[in-house]
């Protein structure tokens, strides 16, 4: 009996030579598992599926994951305001992680022998997978052909054709991935230090010009309703935002980053729901939390994002992490209101039950009523002690 | 003898009021003190002296704080990419401590009894004034008087009226703080939690359209050039780049955030020179510093903001990071080219001899040339140990 | 109709002057309320009980916070294994901040309209009182006849005196004040930087010679039995294990540490269990905790004993760090062994089912069985990476 | 001709292997290189290049990397107070990172092919060798016969016997690593999580048992005398502490921390004037820094210790977090008094013209100079702005 193998399959040339390669070559019996975490619609996994069949795939299997992303990963990613080197919304970073959840998860079901991935030996993607299956795959072997083999997309492709799989390969300019939290964008702009992306780079072009104001409804720091409609879930209030700001080209960034392999990596991006959301939550957070919440939340948060990005999720710090950060999240309600302009946004301002700019107490630079210039003068004479003392000290 | 007090004087109805009151009704020998931080031309302090002359000071001196300013504060803000909440470039709150800091020098080289200014018991000023008065000023008396007496605007228009002060009061609609670094701006919508400033709030109207793209210069950390163009002083840089900037009106925000007296405070703004330098100045440290360098200089940064906000400036622990901010900014060199559009800005890339993402050696992604695919299984499997006993641990 | 005050009584002098002061010379109608965190026996109680009324005080409750300080703030230090300047065990501090809870709680049920605590102008406990009376207090006044009238302690007797209370005030040499998480000891020396206390300025003597093992147990992070007994609360097993440590003299130390109003104080004390408790908690927290899960407990407990230490215990932050801590503790569990010696305690070992210190998987130095030379030196040249590429380009 | 390696020997069994095993089977030119970080006296050394010269050995060299040693690592272990898990001096871990620069240097200077080491495939030091060739070694080969060969002692000495070797290799019970910041202790108990180390397995008895007061002088941070006897250089000043502590068996422990290749490792060690220098230092410091101060130069160093342990040594970070805590030592002057018994030590106090307990100012608890009980009720309120309002908030 042949040796049982999921691959994580995603319809690329890649993973497309591993089906052929890991069937043929290497007589595996090869399971192509799709994990979907917001990147493919029907069409597009119902062609999956066939080619997976015809380059000679045992079975195919499409998981939607991504309401379980959104739960366990992309929550905390707002709840945090996490911004990757306080640039890139770690929309591949995340994604990734699930998706090898889901592989090593049905493995286990199946009861393969085997896991298999299409990452190359550059990136940070063979190291996440990798990492996620020494830890919770056990006995089972990781095959990694494009890695080992060395090859080049030519040599992929000439090697398909060679036993019938004649598709049309042709590179595409830039590569795209596509998910619920974001597009990277790869090119070979992005190859170089100097050169930004040109537009055409982009999936969304942009085709919306007049600026509109968006209201964002919060619920103890998850997005719930847009313009005062509520929604099921918030990955539905995701999707909506999605669609109302990507054709304003806001969100395309270009970010610039350390890989867990210790070289810097450049990826282009665009995601205009993430951005908007995170800012606008950012902004809800700075009227309803304390200083120190808000200072122990951008250090924990900061970590999330550095763990999540070098494939460490499944280290426990990272769900004490999410405990905190959702203990924090009590009374980040209220509505946040976005004016969207071509590729940028503004944010407007809030309303919240819970806002601490409390106008019963005392306006900031406007008349006291909570206390009086004597308390303030007592209040920096202590607070000016030790510094003193210090002067003091060191003049003498 | 009447007793000799130093006045840090701006110009403004408040400090106005303060030569007046404390030369009539309190008997006072007023010293006018204006600190230039950018913010007064050289004909506004001519009509300043004057002014402060007809009130009834008994001297006004004007202090050339630019260059100080931007070597013991402004420079480090820059290294530390420092914007407060993500937001703010501390635009204000640097310069009150160097106004503060002249002041009281000021006072010692003129035998003052006193110092005196002008804040209200509602804002940070009057903190960081004090602070730096309690811990330098030692026997100095502090005086307050718009503090101290809760005038309103209008009270002190009428004040001034019954002594022959009838000089055009009426409040503008915006208080604008202009300096070095920014240019503040609060009004009626800032003392709201919903409403945005509009467009008439901002200084600076928005009249260049035609996008453009500068490069800037950086040497260790500094802006040196524009446009290959080196210059002096990086402050002359500064206030050329705002001087290409300011017309985009790139830079306009509004902050909310903690005060040192316990409640929120929202502020607009504008500082075009500075969000570009910050932004600019961050990307070459991505590409030129290690992963631990950054966060590092993060952690240090966001606190020398905070501590700066909250007026703890002599605190010697900002020295020790000033220290450790300028050690890092060695090879913090090259160009960083920015595409200016109207309220907004791009990075493009950057140059530099010092680049880490280097081409030599392996690109992201790409095709590994300094290790192997072997090199990074090994590398994944020791990664994995901790987790993967850890998993072993708790699962059996 | 009286003013009613809440006085914070512990029969002391100060508070007992503060009772016949209040009743008499300002006619109030005071309440003296005992909050027993750990100090108090029965028959104490009883005598405080009594001598509040020969002062005149309307009516005298004691209220036992020992479970409930435990639970919601002791747990909480033992989690994160909390010494302050990694030194002191936060007895005093924690104490304060529950009496004061306590205080303005009681105050509410009863109706009062002010609120009294014996505090003088130089310490932290002022600060602590005032802070929890005015978050909490709203409309109660907040009355401080020590601070306010600056009386000796010379004062208070004779002011007690000619008022018919002719008690034996002497001061004792040494200022004490116990709890379940320590006894406090201020002296003459204690005043001084040079001075070490003398062995008879700690109330409980050295007693036991004799080396001995006990084990402690843990479950989940609480000490839930001593020698293999199990105890109905952890509070038992503090008592207990307090009864078998302290005539070792174990955990006597002096602290000098940053007070809230910014002078530096210095304070001995005695916490035999505390110290042992934390210490033996902390070793098993390295046998099962991952890297970054101690990394991450560390940080956050600092600030939760400085917060604690400063009177911030109400800050919302306190409760998200509380939970984080919590959060971690699964699976610190196990038996920490322990030999006490007079003066000094070792930590000999610990058993743990979570034991991370995995004999199957590979033994640190010896053979490793879990990966291959191989591995490692893949690992090690993935993690020279940056620095390589650092050096060439900064040689170059 | 040939290939020349530079192999770190120490003389032990594993190196005088290596040596034989280098010549004879692998045909290389070996030159046997030692760096004395404080473990080896003249003695020794001369013992050493003999045997290195039988073994096969083409040249023998050793260095004395003592005082290069303290002033590029040691000294900042001091400044930061540096204790791995708050236990262990990182006596081991830093002299390895200086071990591995000499060999690097040295196979530079003597233009090899080739650098070799001894370490197994489970424990940290084959990793700090590793990181420190593969950045700075370029094209240096690295050999690891005993992580390769995967060989047990017994096969070690059959091998070495078989040409002629006959030496005492009988393996000492415990293994001992010796060096200016300490000696670790390795065997059987450190290989179980329950097992002390037992008296016997210290290498210095417990000789002094009566109590003994001596003094420490430090110079801004260092230390520079003792009992008022200055020394020309800080490390006969270690020396001279270490022969007085030692003989009292101060400083001896066990640690069980987190290696490099993620399983916990268990090591024991005795480190008398480390261990009392450190403390001492910290108690200075808490006397002479700002609150803040202190709290940064902890959290540096606590990386700055991680970092180290971990091989890091050559992060750029590394000389940032060096630069900042030279700059805080400013002021760490005066005399620290510590009473030595046996198995322990005292802090008794300090003595130093930079204390900030100033006794002009204030003393903690007692009556207050420099600021009236209103000023701290001021403060107070202040203080308690944000709570009040946050309660206030959450009530309604």
């Amino acid at each position: 009996m042949n040796k049982k193998v999921v691959l994580a399959y995603s319809g690329g040339l890649d993973t497309s030579f591993c089906v052929k390669y890991l069937t043929e070559d290497k007589g595996l019996e090869v399971h192509a598992l799709t994990v979907n975490t917001g990147g493919f619609n029907a069409e597009e996994l119902e062609a999956m599926e066939k080619k997976a069949y015809q380059l000679g795939a045992k079975s195919f299997k499409a998981v939607n994951a991504v309401p379980g992303y959104y739960d366990r990963c992309v929550k905390y990613l707002i709840f945090g305001n996490i911004l990757r080197n306080n640039t890139y919304p770690l929309s591949v970073s995340a994604e990734r992680m699930f998706q090898a959840l889901e592989v090593v998860k049905y493995a286990g079901e199946i009861g393969a022998d085997a896991i298999a991935h299409g990452s190359t030996g550059a990136g940070n993607d063979q190291v996440r997978f990798d990492l996620v299956f020494n830890v919770l795959g056990e006995s089972l072997e990781i095959i990694t052909p494009i890695r080992d083999l060395k090859l080049s997309r030519a040599a992929e492709i000439e090697y398909l054709q060679e036993r019938g799989v004649d598709w049309s390969w042709e590179k595409a300019q830039y590569s795209i991935n596509q998910g619920l939290w974001g597009t990277s964008v790869g090119g070979a702009e992005t190859l170089t230090s100097r050169k930004a992306l040109p537009e055409k780079a982009y999936p969304t072009p942009m085709t919306a010009e007049a600026p509109v104001t968006v209201s964002l409804q919060f619920e103890n720091g998850q997005l719930s309703g847009i313009d005062g409609k509520a929604f099921d879930h918030p990955t539905q209030a995701i999707e909506k935002l999605q669609e109302i700001a990507g054709p304003y080209a806001i969100g395309r960034d270009v970010h610039v980053g350390d890989t867990i392999i210790g070289i810097k990596g450049r990826v282009g991006f665009e995601a205009a729901a993430p951005l908007i959301i995170i800012k606008a939550h950012h902004l809800l957070e700075k009227h309803t939390l304390t200083k120190w919440q808000q200072y122990w939340k951008e250090q924990l948060a900061n970590w999330y994002g550095m763990l999540l990005h070098e494939g460490q999720y499944l280290d426990p710090v990272m769900r004490n992490i999410e405990n905190f950060l959702e203990d924090t999240q009590e009374g980040v309600t209220g509505s946040v209101y976005v004016q969207l302009h071509p590729y940028r946004f503004e944010l407007e301002g809030i309303e919240s039950d819970y806002d601490l700019m409390n106008s019963e107490f005392g306006h900031y630079g406007e008349m006291n009523k909570g206390w009086s210039g004597d308390d303030v003068k007592g209040f920096t004479k202590i607070l000016a002690n030790q510094l003193k003392i210090r002067h003091l000290v060191h003049k003498s």
